[in-house]
């Protein structure tokens, strides 16, 4: 057999993804197995269309997996293959196939093994471990790290694999058999199109206004898709492709990737995994430059995203989280005029607080925040979300001061707020590069 | 209508959940979603019998939210509720009942109002955020912290609840609106059988201890449930029970949550949502007594999670992050001397950080974390996991200083230092509560 080459490039495999146990059903585990099969099966370039959750029910599992074979050639069910009562996956399969199940002494040798090796008794239970489908309809998985060996069942052309669902003896049987399965026995040397993805990092800018901006890169084309998401106070763009090969796949990734670049300029930080921090981090170590941070409503959370890239202590020098008005008097110098003037929050105390950061560690530059971050504390004049930044460059000199009103609750106007800073500070420094004096 | 009152004491409810998002399928995110959902409706009594993925396609979508109508009275979608082209579940909930949609004036104004607030500007695709099902097949469900809001469908006996895919607007919706909605107009007043849980969390013990010291409790009971769960540096125990009433259900589960609490003593924290730095936070409050933080490898997580507490403001007076040996010397006193003889990284060093930053602030409790986060920087001597810890008690007057080396990466490192402090801070003020002098 071999979907790809025996059927020709147009052909394409359908994979779904079956999920059981009652204890996903009660939301008391995320399921991140799904997520890491998703993932490998993306890499062999064979598209998903469904992923099924169902509990430990013999008649549930079984109409599962029947549905999902009337749509998919394989189907790779996690969990339900351990010894207890409720484990019945390899049941279910064999019922959705009309397969016989046979007791393996090979596997009964294992598990034999597996428990002497560990000075326990094999239960009866565990001999439930060793059913195995009739000759012909399947074969044993191993599991080289536990008990629970997995099962694949073969009818005609289609494919059920069950696996355990403890993660990591999972991911293990993935890469090591699974993978190599699909890709040498079902895709055959012809092989499938390959899938791979690029994602572009925007900062300072919202998913309509993104979307408005490249909507005609977004618009009516499916290879390759490109789509915005939002999330954790920025917006990124997927461009994915689809190829013969991955070299194919990434030039026509890159086509579109470049134009987005051109585009969006400045508003785009990074590539992929990358962060905000690191992109800006990476500014502050090609221009050799040092950054000291002044907070009150973000209480660090700018510092700790800053010193969470290894090697910012190259470039960060201090953070000095200056919560109460006195801890901005007697730490950054703010007078005590302005305070009672303009307020702890106003663009006044935000620059006395970036530029007293910076005078007193002695760096290049500070950057503050002092804002409402609420629940309480709000008013007509200052409500919850206000938020005063301010960048102060002691080397050109300059100052640079911003006034956002961010939504949502306390924990969102922080995170925002944090995320702003750091990429004004960003912005700074692409817009002023090194060299200086 | 009313399940429960209508339909007697036998009927039960029946729900699943539908995750759209073609990132979910191509494994790109974990869907933490549909859990949260999962042990709400659990939480109701409510059996949910199946969870389904599918990508951001019309069709799919549809079809999916069809199937599942034929086995379920409620199904309720998360995701593809955006502003963008492929956010389509409304359009697919509505095709799949065979409702019109109609733009909404008021849903228009209200985005107007948003967008004005922000000084943004509305774009046209947000007005297909305010497509609504036509009067009489549904409503709208208000999104308090984001522009998408959600929709359900009502067509006889099935709704189909929509709701944005972003957790945290996912997660509000679904306690101020949903809940109330299914418990209220859906269940009635006879409602079906309860499952209530409650969580007890602990700090300062591991997964495999505490199921030890508590595995008499959690074997062969099958009401309540008692399960150990570990993640993010802590352990929790999860008693979950089942009953016709909340209140017998409380009953049955307190019974156990009073022994845990008794055998546990001073590692148990606090209960269900809780955090860590809101207990300290309260010990803080209720002594009256004041807490500046002295952080070096941490960076500010410490910080960062104290004021993530509101009113933080009361007890907490600031936090100096002192990253660079200078800055160590400079704002907390740290003599150069103990920075060459014993290093940065030394119990020495976070005794003089903690005192010094007690004394620089002027509050009774300093509090300071000195390690090696990782990946470079460590030797044989100290290597990269190893932190010390100090909290000078300026009232008592006492020191207390500790030493751990923590495994994992760099993030793993800092947060579990973090919240060792957070509960070295705790402790302290468990073992010497109020009043002082």
């Amino acid at each position: 057999m071999g979907w790809g080459g025996a059927q020709g490039a147009g052909f394409e495999m359908k994979a779904e993804i079956l999920s059981v146990g009652t204890e996903l059903l009660l939301g008391q585990i995320v399921d991140t197995n799904a997520a890491y099969i998703a993932r490998r099966l993306a890499e062999l370039g064979i598209t998903l269309h469904r992923k099924t959750t169902v509990g430990d029910n013999l008649a549930r599992v079984s109409t599962a997996v029947r549905e999902a074979l009337a749509r998919a050639d394989v189907v790779i069910a996690t969990g339900g293959l351990g010894p207890t009562e409720d484990d019945l996956t390899r049941e279910a399969a064999a019922d959705a196939l009309s397969v016989q199940l046979v007791e393996s002494p090979e596997t009964i040798a294992d598990l034999e093994r597996f428990f002497a090796s560990r000075g326990a008794r094999m239960t009866e239970n565990n001999r439930r471990q060793a059913l195995m489908p009739e000759p012909g309809a399947g074969r044993l998985i191993p599991n080289p790290i536990g008990t629970a060996a997995g099962v694949v069942f073969e009818s005609g052309d289609k494919r059920v694999i069950c696996l355990p669902g403890v993660p990591r003896e999972m991911e293990r049987m993935v890469d090591d058999w699974v993978v190599p399965y699909i890709r040498d026995r079902l895709l055959g040397a012809g092989g499938a199109q390959v899938i791979r993805s690029r994602v572009v990092r925007t900062a300072g800018i919202g998913e309509s206004t993104l979307e408005e901006r490249i909507v005609d890169l977004a618009h009516g084309r499916d290879n390759p898709t490109v789509a915005t998401y939002a999330g954790g106070g920025e917006c990124q763009v997927r461009v994915t492709a689809q190829a013969d090969t991955s070299a194919e796949a990434d030039a026509v990734i890159e086509s579109v990737v470049s134009v987005l670049c051109q585009r969006l300029g400045a508003l785009v930080y990074g590539f992929d995994g990358d962060t905000l921090e690191e992109a800006m981090g990476r500014l502050f170590a090609e221009a050799g430059l040092t950054l000291a941070c002044a907070e009150s409503c973000t209480g660090g959370l700018i510092s700790a995203a800053v010193t969470s890239v290894p090697g910012s202590s190259e470039y960060f020098d201090r953070g000095l989280i200056t919560y109460s008005n006195r801890a901005k008097v007697e730490q950054l110098g703010v007078d005590e005029n302005t305070l009672a003037t303009c307020g702890a929050v106003s663009r006044e105390t935000a620059v006395r607080m970036a530029a007293g950061v910076a005078r007193v560690a002695g760096v290049d530059i500070g950057l503050s925040v002092t804002g409402i971050a609420g629940p309480g504390g709000g008013t007509d004049a200052k409500p919850v979300g206000l938020v005063h930044f301010a960048l102060a460059d002691l080397g050109r000199p300059s100052v640079i001061a911003a006034r956002i009103r961010f939504g949502g609750d306390r924990a969102s106007v922080r995170s925002r707020a944090a995320k702003f800073a750091l990429d004004l500070a960003r912005r700074h420094l692409e817009d002023h590069p090194a060299p200086r004096q």
